[in-house]
């Protein structure tokens, strides 16, 4: 029961410049400014400690902390949650699973992420924002909402022949919060992964609201080749429950090239009533300095109906340790 | 005079639900709503470093920086205090004893402590702020005070024959402050402990207010009793010195009772005026699973004057690293 | 490509004591009162995190992200910037230099420190606040200025024959916000050091606007000798470029005194136009008790044109891990 805590983390830098066009591409990063250069992160740079205690039989506990903040002033990333990224403590029992509590990704987050040729970094990225088809794990406060979930019970199954199933229900707290139940079971068999989630919210504020998504991938070698589709309900304010269903399609893949990694991925929203149908391709290439260290370039082109294209190009350096 | 920089933590996370009464049971744990299940921290969860450096000649320095957290959604539990758990710098010769800078706990805290069966952790316990008496000890800003002062000169004798003597002075800082003076004497003999302390407050604002605290302990193998009385002087807007004189008592225990630990607390507080008598019965049950975690369940049970009777119970993981 | 982190920082508290003059005697620590002894750090303390890793051929990835916080209470220095003091990801290439991206010291901070013997620490510092001679680095938000800026993109030279060149261009973002452009040249030789360095704004907002200094260090071994010249353009609202023209001269040193190492500095501020010279004398001595650990004691005195004198001492204690 000797304690061992490990120190990590990510830094990712990046220098782009966008058109001054209006559809909205998501991830392009927030707050860029058309026109001009501007240094920005191309995904959340983060410090954690992990640890894990070995308690015998087969049992073991874990902690896992994980700071957010952007490398390019020093501010912390999400100014109501300093541990943003992660922030739970875990119980496990070999080949059984583990139980967590405390604040993490919910289920559909991991289909989302297995799928996305740039795991949700960088302004190529899909990124869960757009294939959440406009879902928003709700939270409290609504600041430390996303793609996890604060006050999460959760439990993580053990590998059985391929198969891990995970389940969560994150807690209320007040009346401004919402009550989810999240659900997901993956598949992994050599070159293949296949993913199914479910998350929805009960709690009477927002009850019907959610997501079903469906991922799979599978790596030829050279290269590898993503599908992913989503389907949500979503609602605004005086609406009937399940008004706004939305369906997202998403087509990636990675290769190698030479002495780096090319990325691409393009994916379409079509939201029910609306004009509002939104299509982005990205586009990107890892140079390799090591296994942790990379320097990359990044394109993504954005169409939206009503709206003018938007574009942006950058480059950066990701460094993880 | 090598660096060496130590990690240290501790989550504590736990799922608990309460009733509507509106005694005040002090430490329920604040802001949770009654009947429904929520997920709150019985202990505030920390990351701290601390290192020590060899001077020669039997002097060392010694740092201590300690972090509080709330685990459910990785907010900082202090929005004006990242480091509120501890922050001082010291100096120590052996045989003589410490002088630390900063901001750290004030002397009746320890004797208080050291005579809660909870330890100021969770639901159950009697905790400083019940057993204060309704004394807070001062602070600048105001969000900082509690059982701590910022601006903190302290002395910390060495053990002589078993006495440890504390003494501090905490400065004031602008017009909204108090300059604190604490003084406190422990005395540890195999199975026994037995601590006094007082503080007091001397800075034209808050004169005069202050707590004297007592606290007895005797471990008697297979169970520890503990017996505490506090006497405080508190004061609302526009009354004299010393006008609210409360006394508090509290008595507990810990037992060894399989393979975990049992724990149980009352206090009664006495307000000088009012119709405000106060009692709490505090139970919980600790199971090990290691001597760094265990799992555990916490019941409370509160009555005051001219309020309906609260009770609360909860269960939850602690794991300290 | 293995994973090293290290953990450094530092503690700096001292205890001090100011008459109620008027004069502006910057580093005076900011916020303290007269005729009270107050509690205040006397360096901004920190804790650190940097790893280094071999790429090879040469090459070589590195970050820092340090913290900056006041032991005294234990808050954050910058409520805008957690990670103030310095947040970059760097590449460097043996025997050309390093490019860092993210938030850091400008160039000229370094002509300024080299050539302060108290290091910007402290009451009795000139400290960059002076000797930039009214001017700031503007940053964004303007709360994370001074001497640093964000979205930096900088280049530092290896040594060439004791030659080390500084450049950095930190981009604007937003419209509150300047381009920065600075140079620095760096000499050093046996004893001397030598280093001249350049910053101005660009960006249509603050045009015009930047500093010039150049600072010499002569190391005598009994004693090191330090002066410094900055020229710097400012300029209040509604006034034309560069009207404000100021000057600083600095004259300084430190030597080996018994047990520690006795300081002194003296600057002299030359604002253009108005009334308002200003100048302060800085004595300390530090009593060191390791190489990271030593008590001090120091005194400052200023004196400014239709202001009252004004002085301070105060004593603390300094200690790095």
């Amino acid at each position: 029961a000797q304690s061992s805590v490990t120190i990590y983390g990510l830094f990712n830098v990046a220098v782009m410049k966008s058109n001054s066009g209006t559809a909205n591409i998501t991830q392009l990063v927030p707050g860029a400014a058309g026109n001009i250069w501007e240094m920005r992160q191309f995904g959340t740079s983060r410090l954690g400690f992990r640890g894990n205690e070995d308690l015998g039989g087969g049992m073991s506990a874990q902690f896992t902390m994980e700071h957010r903040f952007n490398p390019d002033d020093g501010a912390q990333n999400n100014a109501s949650s300093f541990w943003s990224g992660r922030s739970f403590v875990q119980l496990t029992q070999a080949g059984v699973g583990s139980i967590y509590l405390g604040r993490d990704y919910t289920p559909i987050f991991w289909v989302q992420l297995k799928t996305d040729p740039f795991g949700n970094d960088g302004l190529a990225q899909s990124g869960s924002a757009a294939t959440y088809a406009g879902y928003t794990t709700p939270a409290s406060p609504a600041a430390l909402g996303g793609a996890r979930a604060p006050n999460s019970i959760g439990f993580v199954s053990a590998s059985f022949g391929g198969f891990v199933g995970r389940a969560t229900v994150a807690l209320s707290e007040g009346t401004q919060t919402g009550r989810i139940m999240g659900l997901a079971g993956e598949y992994t068999a050599g070159p293949l992964y296949a993913g199914v989630g479910y998350e929805t919210v009960k709690d009477g504020v927002a009850d019907g609201l959610g997501l079903v998504n469906v991922g799979v991938s599978y790596d030829f070698g050279v290269a590898k080749v993503m599908g992913y589709y989503g389907r949500s309900q979503t609602r605004t304010a005086g609406t009937t429950r399940g008004e706004n269903t939305n369906h997202v399609w998403a087509l990636g893949g990675t290769a190698k090239v030479g002495p780096g990694l090319a990325k691409a991925m393009y994916y379409k929203i079509d939201p029910r009533f609306a004009n509002n149908t939104r299509q982005k391709l990205g586009l990107g290439y890892d140079y390799l300095l090591s296994k942790r260290t990379n320097l990359y370039v990044e394109a993504a082109f954005g169409k939206e109906d009503a709206r003018t294209n938007k574009n942006a190009y950058g480059f950066g350096v990701k460094h993880t340790f």
